[in-house]
């Protein structure tokens, strides 16, 4: 039974740098591993969504994994939630929440209220006692998880994800008023639940000892919960039923747990896999072998780091973060048989150092094992892959193509 | 005027095969005359529907005549139907069938009958003589075409596509009822007419006399009538009405000629056309000539052999049928001119040798006339046409490029 890995590097796409001498970070990094496998395999270029579309990390998941981002994205925050670990049903409405501080006008003076919030668990606690006076049929369920990054989740039987953001995304002005994006009225009641909500977070928060204390010792209160990108659970079928493929995630960020738990793949826990720069590559492969050994078709490993470091538009951290994973996959390679495992790898959209932000660029492709036809490309970058057999394809293909090699798809027709 | 061949190799796509050598069969296969078209014309990759997705003959055929499958395909059974020459109307729905036999539990013991029903025409004759009580407006109209083949249409005025198989595709199970498949009143009128038929052919061939001589001699009595694959004639316009363009079709299959005869094409019979291994390629070729020369724009050649080996597993005779056709291909081009000649090879879908069936892989294709702007590439193959100057295409945009390389289509515009 022929299984399938798919390495995902997180905004590892980047264009023609003046600094690397008009190369890219994946030109310049050192990574025989990647290299060999190209030359084994067919290669290609990919756009997760369409030429030019700037994706987010959610849609151009949901298109590599064969959803249209158009017709099934329904917002961050459901994401972010299921990738809490949280449970969303079809009436409630999710929120991604930061931790902020501002003055007695409600003016924004720290976006992440310093950041490291120790005890937010207390904070945690004090936020879930939060009743809304106005709805009271609405329930709030509020999650800590890293650092001054959170959930909300607003609990009801028909809620709406068309409300705006409560966070302003900038410092000195006004925490501005959720408002209904549409003329539905379960926009409007979402936006006032919100609305309820943020203030008595602040009444609750900037009263609490736990910020009393941080004032005292100079550090940024934790007084008001900003929510942002309002998300539904997407209403689509799993993986399994879309492919007939038992998948499993290896992630360390919480969005990209999210869009799989969404999909019905199992999200694998590794210790030390953190998303960031500092992430424990190896273990992520370890687990993969094993995941693939245990009754998965498909293992989607996921790596932020590269995108972390183009976000700082650190091409070093770049080119190194590239390099690592490379020497990951080396141990990985050493240990697997290309004969009954397809490795795909691929970037879910370029960031290039120049902008510091997702574009739009084609990013490479490569897919290795033994019965593909492969073609004449022998290294895996945005340039060597202009060449590549695949030519260019869209993210929504791309699960097509794994389940069709792994003889999983239905024939339609006779 | 220039004039158009297309020939589709039916399933000669396939993989890196271990035992060629990680090679496949068109890379190994000697075609001299394939290879020199390659390298007089353009090349590229087709998938006939989308990446990945594993057509059926009958949706690949839709899609590379320029009809798109999910909106057209209707089900097998009509193009079965039409293709066994009888006439299918706007109210009735058409099934494959298979004559087969079950115990008196209804219990399949042969899905085919022993394959071989000598006087079948006599059970067709009794088949056809059939009435439906619970539906006396309902006609039935049986015939049988080779081996333990034939087809059934219910004559109706509005039945429904939208019913279950009552052959159960293996052995050693109960014949199921068929099942409406949607609530349209029609889809269960439809699924009570054909169990009342499947009942009725039970009763009227258990007894037949050419069943109790069949018992007699050892062989499996064909006591049944299985049908599959409900369809209706799919409404789309000809291939004339769409790129004005006249065509005819030389096919060994049923199905094939099912589906041009549905289009509109006018189907070209060939002694010695058996769509198997054995099929007379010289005489289908000189049969095409013929056309060419007497008033079609476009001749389609099917050619079913290529498709046949890779269901069989058998890798020498795909390769050997790639040789043959490249031979009688030969012939041809000795008493053609590509001046007033645009010839296409392609493939509808790949069957790899390894997989026994159709897969979503890219397949090659070429197109050779002497105003074409040619590639590099000379041979014709998966790996070869990967390089190629048409890059990749889908099957929909086949027939534009002929018909526009034609001059018959309709500028969109001024």
């Amino acid at each position: 039974m022929v299984k399938a890995l798919l390495i995902v590097m997180d905004g590892a796409g980047d264009r023609a740098l003046k600094e690397l001498g008009g190369k890219t970070p994946l030109e310049v990094a050192r990574k025989p591993n990647m290299d060999g496998l190209a030359a084994r395999g067919i290669t290609g270029l990919m756009y997760a969504i369409a030429p030019g579309i700037r994706p987010g990390s959610d849609t151009a998941h949901l298109a590599i994994f064969g959803y249209d981002p158009y017709a099934t994205y329904s917002g961050r925050g459901a994401f972010e939630a299921l990738g809490a670990g949280l449970e969303l049903g079809e009436g409630d409405v999710a929120f991604r929440t930061n931790f902020a501080t501002v003055n007695e006008d409600w003016v924004v003076v720290d976006r992440r209220a310093g950041r490291y919030i120790e005890g937010a668990e207390e904070l945690e606690k004090a936020l879930n006692e939060i009743r809304i006076e106005s709805h009271p049929e609405v329930e709030i369920v509020f999650k800590h998880t890293v650092e001054h990054r959170g959930v909300l989740i607003l609990r009801g039987t028909s809620l709406s994800n068309k409300v705006s953001d409560v966070d302003p995304h900038k410092l000195g002005v006004r925490v501005p008023k959720a408002e209904p994006l549409d003329n539905d009225p379960s926009s409007k009641v979402t936006a006032e639940v919100l609305n309820e909500f943020t203030k008595k977070s602040y009444e609750v928060l900037s009263k609490h000892p736990l910020n009393k204390e941080r004032e005292r010792k100079g550090l940024p209160p934790a007084n008001i919960v900003l929510a942002r990108g309002a998300g539904k659970l997407p209403k689509v079928p799993s993986l399994r039923e879309k492919y007939g493929l038992k998948a499993a995630t290896i992630a360390g960020i919480t969005l990209i747990k999210g869009v799989s738990r969404a999909l019905g793949m199992e999200v694998l826990e590794v210790k030390g896999a953190t998303g960031g720069l500092n992430t424990d590559v190896n273990a992520k492969f370890s687990k993969a072998l094993e995941a693939l050994n245990s009754g998965y078709d498909l293992v989607f490993l996921h790596i932020k780091g590269t995108d972390a470091a183009s976000h700082d538009g650190n091409v070093r951290a770049k080119v190194s973060m590239i390099e690592r994973i490379d020497r990951a996959l080396g141990g990985f390679l050493s240990k697997v048989d290309l004969s009954d495992l397809l490795i795909t790898i691929t970037s879910d959209h370029a960031t290039p150092i120049t902008v510091r932000d997702h574009t739009g660029d084609a990013v490479p492709i490569l897919m290795a094992w033994d019965e593909l036809v492969s073609d004449e490309v022998s290294s895996f970058s945005e340039r060597a892959c202009m060449r590549g057999g695949l030519h260019v394809i869209r993210g929504t293909d791309l699960m097509n193509l794994i389940a069709n090699f792994l003889g999983k798809l239905e024939k339609f027709g006779e």
